[in-house]
C-alpha cells in the first residue's frame, strides 16, 4: 500500500526535527517534504539545519532540498505544522484551503470553534468538527490541533476521573528548557536557577483542557464544566514536564479509587503505530514519576502518575516534545487515517 | 558590653556551617562553642569539617576544639541546634534542662505545644510559651524552635493576608538541593532531573503554618483556621526555596490589595540586627522572584513575592539555609534578648 | 547451544546495574547470579537495590535472591566484578582459585604483571598471559581487567597511533558524575561547579595505556615507551568522559593523516555481539564529541572524536559506565568465549 | 578631588552590565554616560536592558538616557568598550581620535603592535606604546586592551614563573556560559553537557600570552619566547574559567618551588583601588580551586591556583566577567590614572 505522503512546516526548529524523527520509518507516512523560511529554502536540510538530536539524522532527509512553507513548493497530503504562532494564523489556513490536511502543534487554531482539538485517548469523536470546519470555510483541507505541552499531560490523566465529577483544578508546572526551542532559554537564565514564568502559558493550560474534556453536541464543543488555576514553572531540564496536580471532584474518590481508575483507562488505541501501549503509566515508588527517568517511557508517548495522595493530588509527567507536540501531531494524524479522514 | 556566649550543636554539617556565617561579626553573640559527634570531638574544626561555603572560615573558628553534644562540655548561654531530628528529641531537652537556651532549627520539637515555632515577623508573642514551658517542665533553660525551610517562606507572606480571613493554601515547592545537607542529594538523583518527593517534608508544611499564626490564649496555641496542601519537589537548585502559593480567602480580595498588603508589611523588628529591612519584598518584574538572582536579598533574609494573580496565587522565594534555618534561629535569639529572655 | 552461566559481583551498586542491563537479552552469557553485600543478601534485588536506569528493569531480575559475593553462592562460569578496590583484592582471588573466569571493572589487579588488562580492539593478544597466570598461581579460573573508565577512552584512539612512534601523552578530562557511583558526587558539590580532582584517577591514567599498548614477550608484558600526563576533572555531566588529548609522536603526522589512522581503523571484531560497528567514530563537525549527543553511539560502546588539530591535538569521548565499565569487562569476555578462554 | 568621567560603550549587554557594577561607587570613576545600539539609545537604562545580575541596579543608573555609540554623544573622559568585535574596530578608533580613553575588553584591537595588551600585574611598563600610539596615529586619546578571559587567568600564573625559563604551555580550559554573553550559550546546548569547542578562541589563547609577558624594547614588544597550545571547552558553569596547565620550563623547578614563586608574586599595586590584596591566592587543598567556591575570592580579581604538580601541571581559575573582562579593563584605567595617563 502506497504510504500517506508527509510534510512538515518549520522544519528546522526544534518540534520540527522531533517531527522528522517521528516520522522516520512510519508504517502509514512517508517524509516528503521539510519546509522551512526563506533563509533555509533552497539548501539542503543538513546545510539548513543544525540537527540537535541524540539521533542521527538520515542521509535521505538531510539531502532533502528545503522548500518555502508555501503550498504550491510542498508535495504532501498530510503537514505537520510547527511554525510560530504569528506566521501559523495566515499559512495554515492556506494549506487547508489548498486540500491538504494540516496537523498543527502551534497554538493559533486551538480555541478556534470548528478546530478540532485532538488528543486521541480524550476526545476522537471531536473529529466530527472537521466535516463543520470543511463546509464553513469552503476548504478542501482542514485543520487539526494538539495542545499545549503542559495541557496535554495533564489533561490526559483528567479523562479517567471525568466519571467522579471533576470540580477544579490546580496544577504547578516544572517545564523544560526544551519547551522553549533550541535557542529559547539561555543557560545563563536557568542555570542554578527557576524561572517562574513563561509567557501566555498559563492562559493556554487554563483553558485548553475543558475544551478537550468537553461534549460536541453535534454542531459544537460544550466545554467541560470545571476550572483550571495554573502556575507555570521552567526548570534546568532538558525533556520532561513534571506537573503537581490537584482536582477537587464531587464524588470524592480516595486514591486508592483514583489509581485504580488510572490503571483501568484504556482507550481502545491499539491499532495506531506510535499509541504506546499505556497511555497512562501508574508508579508505585514514593517518588516516581521523574523527568530523566521516565520522559521516555512509551517512546516518549506515555504520560506517568504518581504520588496519588488524598486532595485529591498527584504528579504527572511526559515528554514535552514527544508527547506534547510532533509526537502529539503524529498521533492524531494516525487517529484521522484510521478514520478515513486522511 | 559583654557579648552572649553562644555554641553550634551539628557544628559539621551544612545548617551548622550557616550557624557559624551567620554569628561570625555577630553584635550581640560571641561563637563560644562548637559541638558536634563524638567522630569529630576533640579535633580542631578545621579538621572535623570540610568547610563548604563561598565565604572563608576564619582561623579563630577553624582552630577552635569541637566538643561533644554534651551539656557539661558546651560554654555558652545559648545553643543553636542543627542536630538530626532523632538526635534533638533527647538532646535539646538536655540542654533546656542544663539551663540553656536552645534555639533549634530541627523539626523534633516544633509541634511540642508548649515550645514556641516562630518567626519573629509573625508571632512574637509566642514567647509567652517559654514561661510555661519552664514551669511544667521544671527547666531553668528552654526551647525555641524555627519552622521548616518550606513553611517559612510562604508562612511569613500569608501574615499580611490574615486580615482577609485565609479559608485554604496550596502549595508547590521548588525546593534547593542544600536542604537536605551536604550529602543528601546525589549529582546522579538530581542532573537534569526533578525528584518530586521529599520524605516527611509535606506533613510539616501542612501542619506547622496553622501554629504560626495561631493565636496565644494565655495557656496554649490556638491554630490558625485554614487548611493547607502541599506538593514538594526537589530542583536542581543549589540555595533558595522557590513556592507556587495558592490563598484562597474569605475576603477575596484582589491582586492589587494583596500587593499592598505585601508592602505595608511591617513587623517592627529594626532593632533586631539580622532582620532585614523588609522581611517581604515585592518584585513586579513579570518573572520575579528567581533564587539565583534573589536568593540572598536582605542577606539571605528576606522573602521575595511576585506574579500576584487572581486565585490568589503568588510565588515565594526565599534562602532555604538562612532565613529558612540557620538565620532563622539567629532572628529568633535576638527577638529572645531584646524581649530580656536570653 | 546452552549459554555461558554469569554472574555479577557488587550487582546493586551504578557499576552492577550496567551490568545487569548489558547482559540482559545476551545471546552468549546468561545472567545467572547476582551477589552483593551482606546487607543484600537473602532479599530479592528488587528489594536490596534501586533501579537507577532509565530502562526499566525486567522482573526476572527483579525477583532474583540476591547472593552473598562468597565462591560457594555464586552459581555461573564467569563473574564480572564492580567490587570496590579493597574487597575485590581478596575476593577476586578467591573465584579465580575456585574455578571462575573474572572479568574486572576494579582497578585492583589491573596492573598486576600476570593479569591481562584488556581492550579487545588494543591488545587481544594479552589473554596469552592468562596460561601464565594460572600456572604461577595454581588456580583453576583466572582474572581479566578493564582499563578505568578515562584511560580507555584515550587508549583506545592511541592504538592506530602507535605507528607514528607515539612519544608523550597530555589529557585533560572532564568526567562524568556516574564515574563516581551512584552517591559519589553530593549535588552540592557538583552544580554550578568543576572538581578539578579525583582521588588516585592521574595515577591510574598515567600508568595503564602504557601497559595495554605494550608488548607481550612470551613472558610479561613489554610497556609501551611513552609518557602521560593527566589531569583529572569532575564535571556536572551525567554520563560520558570528555578527554582533550596531545599526543606528541615522532613521525609528526598532519591531522588529516590522524584523521585517516582513525577512519582506518578496524580490529576486526565483529563477530563480538556487543563490539560497535565502528570502535572510534570520527566526528567533523567542529563542536563535536559532546557527552548529551555521542555518548551513547554504538550503543555506549564507541569512543567518539574530533576536533583533530595541529600539535597533535585533538577530543575524544565515550560513555563511562558503559564503554568504560560494564561494557568494557562483557566485551572482553565476548573475546575470551571466542578464543576458547571461557 | 573631582572624578574622571566615565562611558560604558555596550552598556547593555552582560560584560557591559559588569562595567556597571564594576564602577558604582568607584573613587575614581564616576559613571557618566551609558551607550548601546540604536536600538537602545534614547530609552532610560532600565528599558533598553534587563537587568542581570544578582546585585540591584541602582536607580542613578537606572534612570540614565542611553546614548548611541557615537564620540559626539558620549560625555566622558575614558570609555569602557564592552562592543562587538566588528563593530568595535571602526569605533574604539574613532573614540580615540576624538581625544577619549579607551579601555577595551575586546578583542579587535589587542593584538594590534602599538596597542598595550596589560595585564597590571604583569606589563605595566608596556603602557609606553600609548605614546608611540598617539604619534603614529595623530590622536589625541588612545587605546589600551585586556586579555581575553581565558588567557588572563594562566597568563597573570605565568608572570611568577618566567624567572624559571618557560618553554611552553599547554592549556585545557573548562570556561562558563557568561563568557559567551547572555543570550551565547543556550540552555539545550549545555546541559549535561560539555561543548570542546569556542570559535577563535583557541587563536587568541595561543598568541595574547607571549605578548603580555613580552619585553618592551622602546619602539614594540618583542614577545616572550614561549608556544602555547590550548584546548578550550564549554561547561555547565555559570562563572569561573577553570584551566589546567602544564608548563615546561628550562629550570625545571620543583612544584614546591612553584608554590613559593605563586606566594612570593607581589606587583605592588596596592593603591590601585580594584587590585586584589593577593593577585594570586594559592589554595593547598586537593580539590581546589573550584569555580563556585573561589570565583569571587578577591572580590571576583583574584586567581587562584591549586594541585601543583610535577610536570608542572596546575589548575588556575578566576571570575570571568570580572577578573576576565570588566574588571580587567577598570584595574587598566586605574593603572593608567595612576601613571598620569587619564
Amino acid at each position: 500500500m502506497a504510504k500517506i505522503k508527509a510534510g512538515v512546516l518549520g522544519a528546522t526548529g526544534a518540534v520540527g526535527q522531533r517531527f522528522i524523527e517521528g516520522l522516520r520509518g512510519h508504517p502509514w507516512f512517508e517524509l516528503t517534504s521539510l519546509a522551512a523560511s526563506d533563509r533555509s529554502a533552497g539548501k539542503k536540510y543538513r546545510e539548513a539545519a543544525k540537527w540537535r538530536l541524540e539521533s542521527e539524522l538520515p542521509d535521505e532527509f538531510a539531502d532533502m532540498t528545503v522548500v518555502r512553507v508555501d503550498p504550491k513548493e510542498v508535495d504532501a497530503d498530510i503537514v505537520f505544522s510547527a511554525l510560530p504562532s504569528d506566521e501559523a494564523k495566515k499559512v495554515e489556513a492556506e494549506f487547508a484551503a489548498a486540500g491538504f490536511v494540516v496537523a498543527s502543534n502551534t497554538a493559533t487554531n486551538r480555541m478556534v470553534p470548528d478546530v478540532p482539538l485532538l488528543i486521541p485517548e480524550c476526545n476522537p469523536d471531536h473529529i466530527e468538527l472537521i466535516k463543520i470546519q470543511k463546509e464553513r470555510r469552503g476548504w478542501e483541507g482542514y485543520i487539526t490541533t494538539n495542545p499545549n505541552c503542559t495541557t496535554i499531560m495533564f489533561a490526559l490523566t483528567l479523562k479517567p476521573l471525568m466519571q467522579f465529577g471533576i470540580e477544579s483544578v490546580h496544577v504547578a508546572s516544572m517545564q523544560a528548557v526544551s519547551g522553549a526551542g533550541y535557542e529559547g532559554v539561555p543557560s545563563m537564565a536557568i542555570l542554578d536557577n527557576i524561572i517562574p514564568y513563561i509567557a501566555g502559558e498559563e492562559e493556554k493550560v487554563e483553558t485548553e483542557a475543558q475544551k478537550i474534556l468537553g461534549r460536541f453536541d453535534g454542531e459544537r464543543i460544550v466545554p467541560a464544566d470545571f476550572t483550571v488555576s495554573a502556575s507555570c514553572h521552567r526548570v534546568p531540564v532538558m525533556d520532561g514536564h513534571t506537573e503537581a496536580v490537584w482536582v477537587r471532584m464531587k464524588d470524592d474518590p480516595t486514591p486508592a479509587e483514583v489509581r485504580q481508575a488510572f490503571l483501568d483507562f484504556n482507550p481502545g488505541l491499539d491499532d495506531l503505530p506510535t499509541s504506546p501501549r499505556k497511555a497512562i503509566i501508574v508508579r508505585d515508588e514514593p517518588d516516581r514519576p521523574q523527568p530523566r527517568l521516565d520522559r521516555n517511557a512509551g517512546r516518549g508517548m506515555s504520560v506517568s502518575v504518581g504520588r496519588i495522595r488524598p486532595g485529591i493530588r498527584y504528579i504527572c509527567m511526559g515528554h514535552n516534545t514527544i508527547r506534547g507536540a510532533a509526537g502529539a501531531s503524529i498521533l492524531n494524524a494516525e487517529l484521522l487515517h484510521k478514520k478515513g479522514l486522511l
